[in-house]
């Protein structure tokens, strides 16, 4: 990569700041023209809207603008960073947003306030919105929030670390397998890292038919029982069918097909992977370090590998479904993301591959046609 | 006007509804370009955001984006229509900010909750913004959501139907004063109407010098004791020199030399106008029926007029300062709309008509230069 922070401080900054603008539909330039656009002709509209406030749908902005939220509490691999740090992130995906898929997004930096009042201030300006797209908050405050915010408007609510993770991971996962020769019922997955993340994946591969499943995190092991753990992971570790308790990832990864690591850099050994059943199938996806360096994985015997960066072959980057998935949610008009959706759009991803190797199994985020695939996938299942 | 309702329908409606979009700075198209505008290289300036929260102002849209936010409680000839109802107009203002000022503005729908929760829900997401435009919020509601959210952000906040108004119906005094032949500060006005845009329009002009007000609302005239007013409508009363207690708007007219009415249609009649002082001052800006149709009051010897509509001469209409004045705000980076900003403002606006007449002595939306005169205005105060 030859990119300099120079290069990316003038992508970003500058007289005109951020990497997006507001774009009007037509100039202004007579009273005429401005008796359309503004009054006296609004007023036609906000008096249909004010019998019907479903109209504001088809006539203002808020029927096709996503606000994409994050408060900046779990960025990835930074931590922590507060609501502004998280703001170039979102505005990054603001822009793939609109370059990818056409979908017009907003970067809103939410204040680190109680979870109820995140939730109220969302509710607060949900008529403005198509939807919400939540962004790196952490757990467990995410899944309260989205819970209760879904609970309360009728838009949809989406977490990109949470849902959009889980569908790459398990779109990825189903090829993977078939590169293992493998069926995707019987894996025994060990999940280590169980943020936000690592709970939503978790959540799909046992909605998908995943149920042999380990949960490690900081503390080791979870186990149903343990306190030390909020009741989202305990939770899992109560739906999974392995009730073994173990004392530590070395000890937990014995026999395990699968290894899917959404935690941090260089925390598996060659040692711990050699243990792990053939045809090991390794998930290193933390960032910018992996959970293992791809090359000592390799020289540890792992042939099916992908990582969450684009340095390696198989990224499983949320840029392959996000884009695509509002696009077809809004084309839809469907407003849950519900667990079937996920698999289903899962599905339409790997299917993408038809014959699935080593060295590709998951579509690469420029790839010809994987937006429209998410896309056609939702509105299929829209229309079925 | 020849314009139709289905003409408009069509501006504002269709696949992708609203009439501004999101315009990305550029296009997206392989790894490099991903790897600067999105991960890995946004962590570089999240990284210096983390360290210096400020420093989002030049390098995200935060450093240039206004919200504008209604809660449809009080839309101009319309009432309280909901917050949905009043997303056409912010909209609509949105437009013209980008088409004549180049500010980048985004239309919010706030719920009609408790004040207090309507300054949180913002507050809570002030890190988005580089200033608040507050629209079409009811009296006296409006006048405590301004204050108190101005005092727990460091962005400008701003209520156009207040400070806008009252900027230019004291620009458009100043010259009908001097085509009246007649002394700012020794001008006995008549205020009817002590909504927002009322209320606000009495507080500059009393900075202005301008002390002899008659306040006239729904239940009569408003003296300082009578607690049929707000608190706000009481204190105006208490700061003007002139104590008479009024019966009606028809005894208290009597000499009053200019009459300025932010009410509804058809409220002012003929009789009442010739007792009025020599050479009197109607500004009648209701909308979209003025407080006395022009040709009455032409009938009953009035020469100095304006109203808020385009159809006749000298229009008093918001749009003459908002977009000059956020771009001067965002350029000169002052956060407060005082009384003395808005007095030069107002010197500005109105030092455009070299020889002010009857026919023409406010500027109007399209004349040449309106909006940077604004602009400049704005930075030469803040350079002074």
């Amino acid at each position: 990569m030859t990119t300099t922070d120079d290069e990316i401080f003038k992508m970003h900054g500058g007289k005109n700041p951020g990497v997006l603008s507001m774009k009007p539909r037509f100039d202004v330039t007579d009273r005429e023209q401005l008796g359309k656009a503004y009054t006296p002709g609004v007023a036609k509209i906000a008096k249909l809207i004010a019998k019907d406030p479903q109209a504001k749908n088809e006539y203002t902005m808020s029927g096709k603008l996503v606000a994409i939220v994050t408060d900046g509490s779990a960025v990835l691999g930074l931590g922590n960073i507060g609501q502004a740090g998280g703001l170039p992130i979102i505005e990054g995906k603001a822009l793939l947003y609109k370059d990818l898929a056409g979908v017009d997004a907003v970067p809103l930096a939410l204040n680190q306030v109680p979870v109820d009042e995140q939730v109220e201030t969302l509710k607060n300006l949900a008529d403005s919105f198509a939807g919400f797209h939540l962004e790196d908050i952490a757990a467990p405050k995410c899944f309260e929030l989205e819970e209760k915010l879904a609970q309360l408007v009728d838009i949809p609510v989406y977490h990109d670390d949470q849902e959009g993770t889980a569908i790459v991971v398990l779109a990825a996962l189903m090829n993977a397998c078939k590169v293992a020769h493998k069926e995707l019922k019987d894996l025994k997955v060990l999940i280590n890292g169980v943020g936000a993340s690592g709970y939503a994946t978790a959540k799909l591969l046992l909605a998908a038919g995943i149920n042999k499943l380990i949960l490690v995190d900081k503390e080791g092991p979870i186990t149903a029982e343990d306190t030390n753990y909020n009741r989202y992971q305990r939770q899992l570790a109560e739906e999974s069918d392995i009730k073994t308790k173990f004392e530590s990832l070395d000890d937990a990864i014995e026999g395990v097909d699968a290894f899917i690591g959404l935690s941090v850099g260089d925390i598996l050994s060659a040692d711990q992977v050699k243990k792990m059943a053939q045809n090991p199938i390794i998930f290193a996806l933390a960032n910018p370090k992996p959970e293992i360096d791809p090359q000592v994985a390799h020289d540890a015997g792992v042939k099916i590998m992908a990582t969450g960066s684009s340095q390696y072959p198989n990224q499983v980057n949320n840029v392959l479904v996000f884009p695509g998935l509002y696009r077809g949610l809004l084309k839809s008009g469907i407003k849950k993301v519900t667990p079937e959706l996920e698999i289903t759009i899962a599905q339409g991803l790997s299917d993408r591959i038809k014959n699935p190797t080593a060295e590709k199994f998951i579509s690469g985020v420029f790839d010809d046609g994987v937006v429209d695939t998410v896309t056609q996938t939702i509105i299929d299942f829209a229309n079925r």
